[in-house]
């Protein structure tokens, strides 16, 4: 039997498959992972001060990195705690691999305080779960769930591990399992979108997943459009999007029903590329959950398992598109020393972003206009919040910085749902990272005004007392520096796009409070 | 059919049954509950600024209350967010009622953003899960949920209602069930226990759940001890134990295993009063799971279910013995300008603590003297950390407050764990809550540490970088006051048990940093 214990079996698979990042708030059940992540020196080991924060980040770290990294995490309450950025990794098919550390296996039959159902809880937030049942397969058990994570598109891969099994003796390092190769469409499918595209109607290429993050695919995509007349549109929520000065603009279906309605109501067709049929967020009363037209025909150019960069690489040069020519367009201008809105944010943003900035976009209601207006800054990427639970923001920027060193990355964040991670600032500021976090200081769950707008009521005092967040105000200048990062607040739009770029000028992580006008 | 919309019957509801606060964080999915208490205008509504906040005030609730609380909670993220604390709220067999908003049944068929598995996310933090399945019935779930919440001992029942039956009128006001009955204990029982006693050896009652928050029934069991010699034990974690001057002391097994052991080695019988047989909070190699010796006796005089303060006060009268006399002890001295440590720490508490306060322990590892220093303490409650999952504190001192009003609440609480849910102190600010929170700054998961020395390990700078936080160090003071509470910083034992003193006898929150010395 070999002398390797089973937790530095598991690390040393792992890093033999290319994790060498670990997003960690470990336990007492995790301790010899801790051990042997210490003695081998493999990984970065980055603490968060809680949960929420470690797999926000492995999420941002995915999408910027275009790899997984791990999360080592404690039982189920750990597990519980990580769940919501579990939940946003896995609707952008992000890869993860969770590490979770459970009761040793004669411990289990006693009801103590920690003991509760960790598979069940994985479950929830997971596409694979597993848990171990002995040392001598942990490290099996890590290649495979290393392989879950990293098929196209990404997983979220939890493996669970009984206490014994790390301490006990007898550890193996496992091969890695073969790359995958990413199914190619058939001729018959690209034919067919060829079709629907020299038919009649109006017809919009919706796309998402890998296509939306590649340029050569959106070039390819825009060629299309140029050809055929196609509008070109995304979901509202992306894991990534390659935007800005020469990469071809996407429009966003909009968050709000009735506008996605209004966008979408004249299609005749519409053609799929890792993206699905667009639905609504939530329901209403009288309102469809679809949002194309009854009658628009669809047609799924790729799946979300297929390679649609090169459907739509291959489609552009059946349909013999012409050569992709980037539009010259007007860069945002700087604003004058106007008040922080919907509008003035959005060139605040736009003129102040460096090339190759990453934008991280937690903005919520004052957000909407921000993304069109930084179409023409620029090029740079855009991660949003794609499962809707808030609080993926100031730790999706965390872990994309660490993705993409050498990239500063700049964090649009709403105060409310800043509030749900805000802890994720000191780890930017533990691990020196190049992020600038501009919240928008409204002192309102202003979408949910809204949502209560919709059902038709006159609210009271008891409903906005759920829905306003000023009492007592939040200063976030000192939340900041209270988790050790510099901090500083604007007031009107010219202030605010200077401070931006002077952030992003400089190395370390800054928070900007932008006093919202209401 | 009712006009009356199925989310309006579902509060009046809960309301006819007792239920007056409402600890929320709501979404989209839950607009018409905001409505329909706004409408009402029958339940306090305490909003959280995260869901962890919600379920661990809803749990001081109970605890102070003595009946359940409802929580709002917003879709599957809402629940893991909120799970952690109700993970706690359940090993304290704490009742709660949560809330949580579906999605519109005719929306669940699309894989919409926040679409995820609601009961599954539920089931790992419940007793009991229902998903409604008609406007007319919401008011019957609730009602059924309620006396599930209420039962004896509490628990945590979750009503799941997809937003359509919120929505859509036909609601019906339910009965409530009828008030159970908490079963008495069989006189056999009663005799088995006064012939365990009456034998050869050492015996201990180890008593928990109500009992230990009962001062007839512990005055009861000072009777048994006085009249036998049998010691009373509690769990290292309660809901609940009433304490100080006047009432019978109940010692504490020790956390650290080694410890309890040492307490518990020489015991041939054991008597279980609404508590478990003890167990070690987490397994070692070579290190047993079961912490009573073997052989000794067990016999549970009444469990979690049975009236034990009935049992023992029956038991006290049964062995005739004699009646309670208090012993006389003296109170904790203030301590001088020293350095704060352990001991110092347990002397400024036991000093302070006014006649009537509560105390929320999340004291973890600087806190193990506290607990015995304050035993001859003017008399106060004691709450403690019952499920292990860190984070608890500040959440549980909010609603301890709003569940005990006029009683000043202090919360004793590690720095790592109060960073899990630090947001709690604005919702202490907008309630203008009486709590006073000790920061214990030691900068460190000092726990960990010692349970990474039990590993055997020589730690490394990767291993200590998971387990001590004070780089960047975190300020307290900056934080409390970014969340709208005035805060102050102490160095010396002195000056910590002046500034406690001085905070409970103002109304409103007040954070104290107390720089531990290392």
């Amino acid at each position: 039997m070999s002398e390797m214990n089973g937790a530095e079996s598991l690390v040393r698979t792992l890093h033999n498959g290319g994790v060498d990042v670990c997003f960690a708030n470990p336990g007492t059940s995790e301790m010899h992972f801790v051990d042997a992540l210490d003695r081998t020196g493999l990984m970065r080991c980055v603490l968060g001060l809680a949960e929420t924060v470690v797999t926000g980040a492995a999420d941002g770290y995915y999408r910027m990195a275009g790899k997984p990294a791990c999360t080592l995490l404690h039982l189920a309450p750990g597990v519980t705690n990580a769940g919501a950025n579990l939940h946003n990794a896995k609707k952008a098919r992000s890869g993860i691999v969770n590490i979770v550390g459970e009761h040793a296996r004669q411990h289990l039959a006693y009801d103590a305080p920690l003991s509760a159902d960790v598979e069940g809880a994985s479950d929830v937030v997971s596409d694979w779960v597993r848990t171990s049942r002995a040392s001598a397969t942990l490290g099996t058990d890590a290649a495979e769930a290393l392989a879950v994570a990293k098929s196209h598109p990404g997983k979220i891969a939890t493996l669970i591990a009984p206490a014994d099994l790390t301490w006990s003796p007898g550890g193996v390092v496992a091969e890695q399992a073969p790359e995958e190769t990413i199914p190619r469409v058939d001729d018959a499918v690209i034919d067919k979108a060829a079709d629907l595209l020299d038919g009649d109607g109006n017809t919009a290429i919706i796309l998402s997943g890998r296509v939306l993050g590649d340029v050569e695919a959106l070039k390819a995509l825009a060629r299309i459009a140029g050809a055929t007349g196609a509008r070109l549109l995304s979901p509202t929520s992306n894991r990534r999007a390659e935007r800005g000065a020469g990469v071809p603009d996407v429009t966003r279906i909009p968050y709000v029903v009735e506008k996605s309605l209004e966008l979408l109501g004249d299609l005749d067709n519409a053609i799929f590329v890792e993206a699905p049929a667009p639905v609504g967020f939530f329901a209403y009363p009288n309102r469809p959950s679809e949002l194309l037209p009854p009658g628009c025909r669809e047609l799924t150019l790729a799946g979300f398992g297929e390679d649609g960069s090169d459907a739509v690489i291959r489609l552009a040069d059946h349909i013999k598109a012409p050569a992709y020519r980037a539009r010259r367009r007007k860069a945002p201008a700087a604003p004058g020393g106007v008040p922080i809105n919907a509008r003035s944010l959005g060139m605040a943003l736009g003129a102040a972003l460096p090339e190759g900035a990453v934008v991280v976009d937690e903005s919520i209601t004052l957000g909407r206009d921000v993304y069109g207006n930084c179409a023409t800054a620029a090029p740079h990427s855009w991660l949003s919040l794609t499962g809707g639970a808030i609080g993926a923001g100031i730790p999706m920027a965390t872990g994309a910085a660490l993705g993409a060193p050498g990239r500063p990355v700049v964090n649009v964040q709403a105060d409310g749902s800043a509030m749900y991670s805000i802890q994720a600032l000191w780890t930017q500021a533990r691990e020196n990272l190049d992020v600038t976090t501009v919240i928008l200081a409204n002192q309102d769950y202003a979408i949910l005004k809204g949502e209560l707008t919709k059902v038709g009521a006159n609210p009271g005092r008891s409903a906005l007392d759920m829905l306003e967040i000023g009492r007592p105000p939040l200063n976030f200048v000192q939340l900041a520096e209270g988790l050790g990062v510099s901090a500083e607040r604007v007031s009107d739009a010219a202030s605010l796009s200077r401070a931006i770029r002077e952030s992003m000028d400089r190395p370390g992580p800054h928070v900007i409070e932008a006093m919202i006008d209401q």
